[in-house]
């Protein structure tokens, strides 16, 4: 296929309390490694599997939650089509400044319904490690902890996940691969700018601009399983899981990192094209969709964000 | 992103010798499912997975070997534009009508510098076993045989390899994900339409039309090691695996239908974006490429085809 | 190692409400073949990969439970060894003659401290479906389900565990693997007759003759997760799980028949041998060592049984 | 059931051509730690999943090989008990005093009729790393490399295997699970003292106390794979798989240590019963019996020995 515009969630700044504490965690326990720390303290991670220059941003703050999610276009010009689809949507659009992140070329910015801060972005240094590209082996380095191989997508909490929808089908190409229907309208949308079950997902929530959880690929449900075993080694606390969602059908578990922001080891999830219906779920399967095990939802689910 | 023209690998269609036996193999080993037979003979298959139509068209022939690959693209009017695209690459373009497969829509077809035929269509029925869009379970059918979970992509030998590579990259938009490079050129190909390591794979061979390889992809590596089982229980002739690919690093076995048509199993293999580098092997290491653990291609490999 | 007396776990007679949902249940379910139905309607299953003629035993009545856990000896003369033994310890023996059940011969019966009654025999016939012993496959028969490949082990509760810690030792020949130790004493073991890390377990329990779980045996985690699968989407009450016991490091998922007895499916687990030392909780990590990932007891451990 | 006498495979002593080799090899990749370094330079490895004080000894030599395989007895009187059965039998028994190898009680040693060289022994210190005993982890250091949790059995080749079953049934109570019968008499068999499907295993072999392999034990087929990855990315010889046996059913992996000592990574394998029946291979299956994917020997298999 031809494909253009938007490519794949690239990066996410967050807000740790406690950066030693956090550094640690995503690198240890995660599976990350550091690449840098930039002149104002901030740090970027990143996994060996990928080749941009980082895809985990952390920032020391009093609160812990998101700053921004960015997403990676395929060419520069895309930034500039991007800005005027925004635009036109009615939305602002603001401008940082290539270097402001180590590695990154220019991006935009803006808010959507829910109150988050979405950037795109086009360019990226490579940084190491990463794969080889000459007789790659699988790995270069051994895998280690958790052995994270990409940051996979986040999902985000806030008011009006039908203004996100809109928009993000509207100006942003994303397509909806499943939602969760309420009586009182729609409750969650799993939206996807590629092949993956999902990129980025919201859910309703009254205070705006909230985390739920970033999310880490895993290679399988074995791996899910090691994840599981770190966290109760190194009291890590779990919010639920191993498990799976029946939305995605990923295979998943939910855990803090130090500063309470949540964490999702993720594996599997069909693979996804435009011609696969949405899938529709409604009140009465709601806690299958969300946890296919436990067919049910737990309050933290529900109520704890960051 | 903007996901346009060609998405996937739809369908394949290939000839065997025995249909009954061919029928047993796909259904009861593979773990496909019969959608029905047409009114020539020809029988067509799917997973229970994947909601098109059929995914596998089995011709029964004097000699195994391939037919057709089609490609799926978004929407109809994609055929106008590929047909154009085509033809102005200088390759002559023909018509199929809508119903010459049962369930699917109009094709247009054309021949490729290996020799081999490729389709494109947009339009395709859905048929039963298909996955539920409401409220759906992780299956509904549980698996069975080796639990295919879809068609997945096919490896073909012809001559001019280096021809497929321009074509498929100049007027088809697909992109080379990996090659092996010899020191009288290009050896192999893997080329993808989308976020598939890949989606259609080609291998120098003095004559043309050459059918290496129809692929199902599995879940993991613990699926590749059910397989395994099932080959050797059923006395089903292995080629070679269970294994990894160092290109793609699938998970496989190669193993061939009772008419003499190598398939795969292949779980695994890595998320493929288009800022990705192509990863390229040279005559020093195809060995390692092909088969990871071998690191050794073995001599049927180059040399049986249908 | 001389393996005498005592070998293993050989079979559960367990009580059902409704015999049908409880065949199919256990055969379609978890994965078992029906070998017969006996004179007195009780119906006798086992794994394909059992070679003995049955391990799970159902009988009709109007309350769930279990009835007796019986345990296969190595030679006949070891009945009339433990009868001694037994006796000798305090407790009376009762016999029941070859044939009580279908292709077992005479077995010996007592009473235990928590109320339970214990069998032991040395005879059984085999049946049919069982491994084959010349040039054999892995598996003749396909698994499906679950695929259980054994009866485990069972969990009872009852008041007096550490009488049956005694009796166990003294009388039996069984080795305490782990214990869990309470301020006002021991509320859980898990005793061992051979290499497995429990054959039996045991926790307190104000009521008497108590039944916990029956456990079934898959091959791994991915085993377990496909079982969780396969509960969800025949609604089938999950009581807690995917996840792993700290106690033995078995992977789990406990869940309900349709008569309200719980199962679970257990998988990994260490090997035990004469020289490792008994592992020991406190009531500090009690939650952790039962439920390793949630590292807390639900209510229903310690509540519900049948 | 009453466990006396051997209870295991306790130790193996294998000759290294470059320690330093050798050591990074069964540390890193393999995943043991080392112990200690003895006076006379043999070193003492274990899994941090071992009790005992070392599994693995080490021995700088000019050729590759065994020296002697060592079995665990239950108690210090077990070695009174066999030096008798050993001596009735009419092979020479000595003695090797407490502490020869570092943490090792006395030990008794014979040679065998394939020429190898057995001790038995019942005392060892613990060493760290090891398991906790108290509210355990199901691990304390996380597991590397390839995990080995524990060294499994070996694999010994010599003429006379009818005289080895002879001598390790009636001499050592070890059992038969598995045996090659060829139409000039018994050509291999995988002995048992106790549940595991093999602890050590003799094929007929023109010359005498040869090596062909020294097996550690993996978690499960995931764990094979991963083993494999690490093969290729560390550029160690394999000889064969990842594939699987069809006696014993064990999942495995031959490759060559530094020195051209054969190690396998060994999974699954099913859990052996004294009432199990001896499972016999003919001539028309070997193939399938050793390798069960390929259902052929490879040469080496037959003729690679050290």
């Amino acid at each position: 296929m031809a494909i253009t515009g938007i490519m794949r969630p690239g990066f996410i700044q967050i807000r740790v309390l406690d950066m030693p504490a956090a550094i640690e965690f995503y690198t240890k326990r995660i599976g990350l490694h550091q690449v840098t720390e930039g002149p104002d303290g901030r740090v970027y991670l990143k996994s060996a599997d990928e080749f941009d220059h980082h895809s985990i941003v952390l920032r020391r703050a009093d609160s812990a939650g998101v700053d921004a999610a960015g997403f990676k276009c395929v060419k520069d010009s895309d930034l500039d089509h991007y800005e005027k689809r925004v635009t036109d949507y009615g939305f602002a659009v603001d401008h940082v400044k290539a270097g402001e992140q180590p590695g990154l070329g220019r991006r935009i910015g803006f808010t959507i319904p829910t109150g988050h801060r979405i950037e795109l972005y086009a360019e990226s240094e490579q940084s190491d490690p990463k794969p080889r590209t000459h007789n790659p082996d699988v790995w270069e380095l051994e895998p280690h902890g958790m052995a994270a191989r990409r940051f996979d997508h986040s999902l985000l909490y806030g008011p009006d996940v039908q203004g996100n929808l809109d928009f993000f089908e509207k100006a942003l190409d994303f397509r909806c691969a499943e939602r969760v229907d309420m009586p009182d309208g729609v409750f969650a949308i799993w939206m996807t700018c590629g092949m993956k079950a999902h990129d980025i997902a919201f859910v309703k929530y009254p205070e705006p601009n909230k985390l739920h959880h970033v999310a880490f690929e895993l290679e399988n449900w074995q791996s899910i399983g090691h994840a599981a075993d770190i966290l109760t080694r190194y009291d890590i606390s779990i919010d639920l899981g191993p498990t799976r969602h029946g939305i995605t059908r990923g295979q998943t578990i939910y855990f803090f990192d130090p500063s309470g922001n949540r964490c999702e080891t993720f594996a599997g999830g069909y693979t996804y094209y435009p011609d696969i219906p949405t899938r529709t779920w409604d009140e009465t399967q709601v806690g299958k969709g969300i946890f296919y095990y436990e067919r049910q939802l737990n309050d933290a689910f529900l109520s704890v964000v960051s």
